[in-house]
């Protein structure tokens, strides 16, 4: 079966109230990063209480772990709402899909500013399933769950599960949680695991990092800042600065970016931490203009966003020159604001160290507060449609 | 004073309302492990706030820490319900008192699964003060307390409180924190922890597993699965396989079991790590009757429930040799499903390891998951029983 | 600028509505540690989402970061209520201030223990960030948001926001968290951490503790404490027992105590852990009278309240020997119980070790336990005012 079958029998679906039944038809539908088709769940809720488990040989065709992959997102008509059921990886979204949550993150914005708060998801319980700690990630995830109005039961050393002793798989440990919770929010150190989670489950699983492969709710906070702060995406012009070859961020941004027209992105970053061929070449094959820059005064001026990155220092090990000269090379300073348009924007995943400096916080171009904000409509977006639907 | 006459006394004060007046008759009652006479907590919501501590020195006729002892519960008459106040060790429940939480648990879940969640314990608290590590057993009676609309406040690493520097006595910590919430769940390291707990508290303690000591709400949750899914307990035939010696799990859920008719028990086990001579002779004591065999299909075969229990490597120190061979002597796979009856089920207080193959999860006889699910109603239960009475 | 014309231009603004107005005047509002005017936040509740960020060089003269100062609180008329934005350390209050929070807390007593639980805070989020670890504190200040209806978000590990490798500022944090949340309860490890987080922050900050700089709560229901036993304030005698030296306790106690009329302090310790001669000279000052003795009982005999304090070893290091000596000197027992006034109480911060014999717990006049529940009661208090107002 060719990729674009699959496509085609998936696009076939997608509407379709209970996917579940859909499972049941002779066409096979692989479980693609674009795919994740469940019921909407109902844990708890009424008697259906397992989300469809699709998977077929195929699956192998268009899916390595941890990987950044090029697809066609299926299209479907008007008033049709692709189904989402679980969150895995940015490449999973089409721009459909993308513009879909936007806009409920915006409605998000509203519940949280209001003064009455909202009990949206009273008696849904989300467990943070954390096998390494992240505590900014998870507050923000927790916190978009009680604004609205749900509870958290949280694991910050979810490794106790599988523990030298004990030695629990990912899949037994799912299979247990999934029974006191209604949604898993999970951190993990492996790449691939939020897939085997959701695979499992018969609830939906969000990921919130998996080692070095993926970390969605931030690609898409970062997309969605990008458009609120200037107002569109096609035809932007995006300066991605720092390190390049390790942040899955800016990674993960890039792929994002080329779902939209007229799009041109430089790269801007140590010799070291250069942007990797492979996102290059997809960039290339999808028709974006990229281009790599030494000079970050001039990309400045032109760009609608300077998205900054930190310099990682883990990944240097005992080279400790080699990042210090990295680190200090591409510095968002005053001067940097000095040249920037006035529409334009300054963006940072955070935390940061000193790649930008203290004094550009007060203008109000500085937007990784902002940003980091955003984090938590996205997460607040996502929670509502994996548990009510859209 | 006569454990006769202690049994008396206790048995005429069951059914009262208030417990705290009893102490003020003249019959020392003293704290047995069946006793936990309190009245109903009312902390924080009425005037009441103190549970009645009863002790006197035939206190220590009845009961050791840690071992699991033979008594009779104490009789009484239809329409009065027994007063539970705390639940600190499996042989503190007689047959009715078992059979009153299953059908509270039973209840629990439907109340789960309805559309409208439960606000049943809404504005209670819990506090889990856990002195080592349990995220399995923590996160089922958080979701327990949650599910029925209560909060709960987390200690993860409660033994900060009795720190070097500090060493603050576990009674005083509970003095603190009784001041703090409406019930305590305690894991502790040492064995006895939970009933020095409560004997301290006025406010009820479940004891979330007490060292080598007791867990009680496992075996009530085994005996629970049990039953939902053989559709009795008079009568049947269980097999406890594996790790008979060290597993706290098995020799509860055998001493349990004796308090139902015409049951059979078959021990299936390495020879190292074979069930205790205690056990066998409180069987025997019972009039239960049971077997050691070396032949797991044959057991298989026999059985309504082959309960299989992992190996506990932390148990055999150096000896890893020894650990090797018993780890793999007895699995429950294919072959095993095989030879089963129909209506048997194969149950796990999980984690396991490679003791129960994973082809036998899909078969439906493949209980342990629904078990773990089952742990979750046993705790609503409790949690119901305790904070609103029966 | 003189501190009196600080102090005059403040009082000018007190009852003022929207402090946030008055940093537009012309008058230079330093952020005095008795001075953290903000508006009452409302973060995500309406428009005004930042409270006043005041500051000038003027700042300098009066804070030194950690240590008890004085300064005379600032008048304010009949009707008029001091604006609480931050509660940051004990000598930010003045006795009217004192007084308003305690009749609130009081409040709370019977808030707590109606049959009906309290909603007053539903919708709110108050987010704990420890840097390190103090289960008892944030236990209490978790059970205080939630007996009011609130909602917590959890971090015991804060240190990892600011870890090694990653090196994130406390302001950076601080920005992250405000968005998730409507107050911030922090512990920290360094002296003036508080503050600095409350200059950052747009919303409440309570210092939970910074290193050996303040620890306010707990000033504040030792106080209130002894209005509760005793019925008064003024005109009261005072024995601060034990580890005089390091105890922030004890010397912030002093400091308050201080504010009330008639007031004598007797100070019992060994010589090596002695009440230092700055709060010796601050009472002096005040024209409050002081003893040195190394007389419990007589001490004992003669005061309303005997606060026993524990010796700190960790403070002796390597001088087991003069820990040992100094730990064993002054301890409350059924003796000095014996000379006590009827009237009189034991109080204690607790942890305690043995300065104070468990056999003294069952006497009413020991009252360290009620003294850990009124901090739940002050906190319950705090949060209220903090988030609704007076």
């Amino acid at each position: 079966m060719s990729a674009a079958s699959l496509l085609f029998s998936c696009s076939m679906h997608v509407g379709v109230s209970h996917p579940k039944l859909a499972a049941k038809s002779s066409v096979c539908l692989p479980n693609q990063p674009w795919n994740h088709l469940k019921p909407k769940t109902s844990f708890g809720h009424s008697g259906v209480s397992e989300k469809s488990k699709l998977s077929c040989k195929g699956d192998e065709i268009m899916w390595r772990a941890g990987a950044l992959q090029v697809e066609n997102a299926p299209s479907f008509s008007v008033g049709q709402k692709f189904q989402l059921d679980d969150v895995i990886e940015a490449q999973q979204f089409d721009r459909e899909t993308l513009s879909a949550i936007f806009e409920v993150a915006r409605s998000m914005e509203s519940i949280e500013s209001s003064s009455s708060r909202s009990q949206m998801l009273k008696g849904y319980l989300m467990a943070t399933l954390f096998y390494e700690p992240s505590t900014r990630t998870r507050l923000s995830f927790e916190s978009a769950m009680k604004r609205l109005g749900g509870d958290v039961l949280t694991t910050e050393n979810a490794r106790e599960f599988s523990s030298a002793a004990k030695g629990e798989t990912l899949e037994d440990t799912i299979r247990t949680v999934e029974g006191y919770t209604d949604i898993i929010v999970m951190r993990h150190f492996e790449s691939g695991a939020a897939k085997r989670a959701a695979a499992t489950a018969s609830i939906p699983v969000i990921n919130a990092g998996d080692g070095p492969g993926q970390h969605p709710t931030q690609a898409l906070l970062d997309v969605y800042t990008i458009e609120r702060e200037i107002g569109k995406l096609d035809g932007i012009r995006v300066g991605l600065v720092g390190d390049l070859a390790n942040g899955r961020t800016v990674r993960s941004l890039a792929y994002l970016l080329a779902k939209y027209e007229d799009v041109k992105i430089y790269f801007v970053s140590p010799n070291v931490v250069k942007m990797k061929d492979d996102i290059k070449e997809y960039l290339t094959s999808k028709g974006v203009e990229w281009e790599e820059s030494g000079d970050l005064m001039e990309v400045a001026s032109k760009c609608d966003v300077v998205y900054q990155t930190r310099i990682q220092k883990e990944r240097f090990g005992e080279k400790i020159d080699l990042y210090e000269e990295a680190r200090g090379k591409y510095i968002v300073n005053k001067d940097v604001l000095g040249v920037m348009q006035k529409h334009a924007v300054v963006m940072h995943p955070l935390p940061r160290l000193d790649e930008i400096t203290v004094d550009v916080d007060s203008d109000p171009r500085a937007a990784y507060f902002r940003q980091a904000k955003n984090g938590l409509y996205i997460r607040m977006a996502l929670l509502k449609v994996l548990l009510l639907g859209w």
